[in-house]
């Protein structure tokens, strides 16, 4: 299994997405990003939940309803419920954007993120 | 929700698990160990599939039927279908380790790891 860091086969031609695990409803992705962002205008209206982290490298998430763009650097993560529109706003193009995301439908019931205590 | 890579609540004394999503059948929690290993002679030996990765840290994987243990730095990953005896034979004990770990349940149907083109 490849290192989660290695960033060589980053591309500014496109996004880069490896699937670490998958099961019914579950699906666990690397994905490799070297300046690419959603089409301007494009949401992610989707309905599975999603957590979302980068590992490596700097990003911009919009999310809808909320005025600023999360600026998300090596280690911050984002828990977006099912149907939480969302965009990647920037990511940067001088480095690779290693980031790791968690999808899962709804038809396992509704996710929880993290607990409130781990919250700040 | 608290940066990945912090590791401000690790302690000798005891493991600490965070939940970062659940939901039916799923759970994806990030480890924080110092030091810590799983007790002489004891084995996980689960029905759920995981997917474990070392963020930063390092520790030690034994693996059934495996001469020798896996060594994880920062970004090795490790998937272990269901059923796939393993257990932590050490962490490092001067540095915190953080894992990222995803339990998927076999009510799910089988879990795949990483795409055979992605293995190395």
């Amino acid at each position: 299994m490849p290192n989660l860091f290695d960033t060589t086969p980053a591309t500014p031609a496109a996004e880069r997405t490896e699937p670490l695990l998958t099961a019914a409803g579950v699906r666990l992705e690397r994905v490799l990003s070297l300046g690419q962002a959603s089409p301007p205008g494009f949401w992610y209206d989707q309905a599975e939940a999603e957590w979302v982290a980068v590992l490596s490298g700097r990003a911009r998430l919009a999310i809808a309803g909320e005025a600023h763009d999360r600026e998300l650097g090596p280690g911050d993560a984002v828990f977006l419920p099912a149907g939480c529109r969302h965009r990647v706003a920037w990511t940067d193009p001088d480095q690779p954007t290693v980031w790791l995301a968690l999808f899962v439908d709804p038809t396992l019931g509704p996710a929880l993120g993290p607990a409130p205590q781990e919250r700040k």
